[in-house]
């Protein structure tokens, strides 16, 4: 049954960004489209807004539909509608993005996607559509934040060193942090406090563990 | 002539929130509509976007159509979606907002504009969609980047005085900022300069006249 207008409209969709870290590494939720265009080519997970569902609502279908992953916390990231974006029509794309620990997640591959999988921001595939912007721009995102939000937090587990933290920090920026400056300006922001108990790694002594005072903030900090 | 599509598809809007400060006040820019839905309320600027233009082209045609307003630098804000915030059909809009200096602004309406003035965040009428929340998360996100970001400078004449840029912090939050803490940090970003003038100013003694180093530049702060 055809809709028809008045005058032209867009198609709208939403693309999601999952990035967890794995294997010391940033890695990034890909699905492999089971449908054209770019049948058999790597994307982010997304798809068609339903016109009686929110973006957001929208963005969280997709991804569980495509993807298996649910109940993550997303983040509104930008809306790329450049009019040649899409071979098929005018497409107008919300993208959202969001951090997870790795561990806990199943994948599941369906609908429209005939494969998923992580891969690390330097071992990518070609993507389908502008998907390799949309990418580039959420990681730009996620580096900015470091600086003067929580964000990094949601990456880590209930409990975890400094050592730990500061990992999380140079994988996402691709580069060293210095440690004490690191140290001192993470303690100075209260927002982990000592969980009183301490892990023992290799020869060194036993180090602190840490835990968010508040694991669901994400704000900017003051 | 009807546009035919499989399935239902939204029509996509851009709106578009210009503040300024005039009269020792944040001020936003508003239109009077000419047509329904809301015939007569107040607005932001903003209509359909052309499928042959990119999103932040069709803010600009829009802006410039109903309120006279060009060659500004538009961010995107947001995109707002919720399925019912739009009375005839579902509409999806992309907000962007701009920050200017409100001299040799002449203002213009025309298009779908009756009407078209600045008004001060503390004497809005009622606005007309979910135009009222755009507006709010706008001034949020203008206060939150403050902090940093040189986004306060885009509203600054060529030269000020620091008295002055501490005022526009503290009309965008709406309250006190420590005289001694405010220059300390201004000064210490070398964002700003010297301009080697003065300007006398009351009793006091003259006030140095400073410049922003690159006033087009919005960079976050590292």
């Amino acid at each position: 049954m055809p809709y028809t207008y008045d005058y032209p409209h867009p198609a709208v969709t939403t693309d999601i960004v999952i990035f967890t870290i794995r294997q010391d590494e940033l890695k990034v939720l890909l699905i492999k489209r089971a449908l054209p265009p770019f049948q058999g080519e790597w994307a982010l997970p997304g798809g068609f807004v339903n016109l009686d569902e929110s973006l957001e609502a929208g963005a969280r279908r997709e991804l569980e539909e495509e993807t298996g992953v649910k109940d993550v916390y997303l983040e509104q990231l930008y809306t790329f509608g450049a009019p040649d974006r899409d071979p098929r029509e005018r497409v107008i794309t919300v993208a959202y993005y969001a951090l997870i620990p790795s561990d806990k997640i199943e994948l599941r591959a369906a609908s429209d996607a005939e494969g998923v999988s992580w891969f690390g921001l330097q071992e990518l595939p070609a993507l389908a559509f502008d998907h390799a912007e949309i990418l580039q721009a959420a990681h730009a995102r996620l580096a900015a934040k470091l600086d003067y939000s929580t964000i990094a937090f949601q990456f880590m587990p209930k409990a975890f060193t400094l050592s730990e933290l500061q990992q999380v920090y140079e994988l996402i920026l691709r580069g060293p942090v210095d440690k004490r400056n690191f140290r001192k300006r993470i303690l100075g922001l209260n927002l982990i406090e000592d969980t009183g108990e301490t892990r023992k790694t290799g020869a060194h002594r036993p180090a602190k563990l840490y835990r968010a005072v508040d694991p669901h903030r994400v704000d900017v900090i003051k």
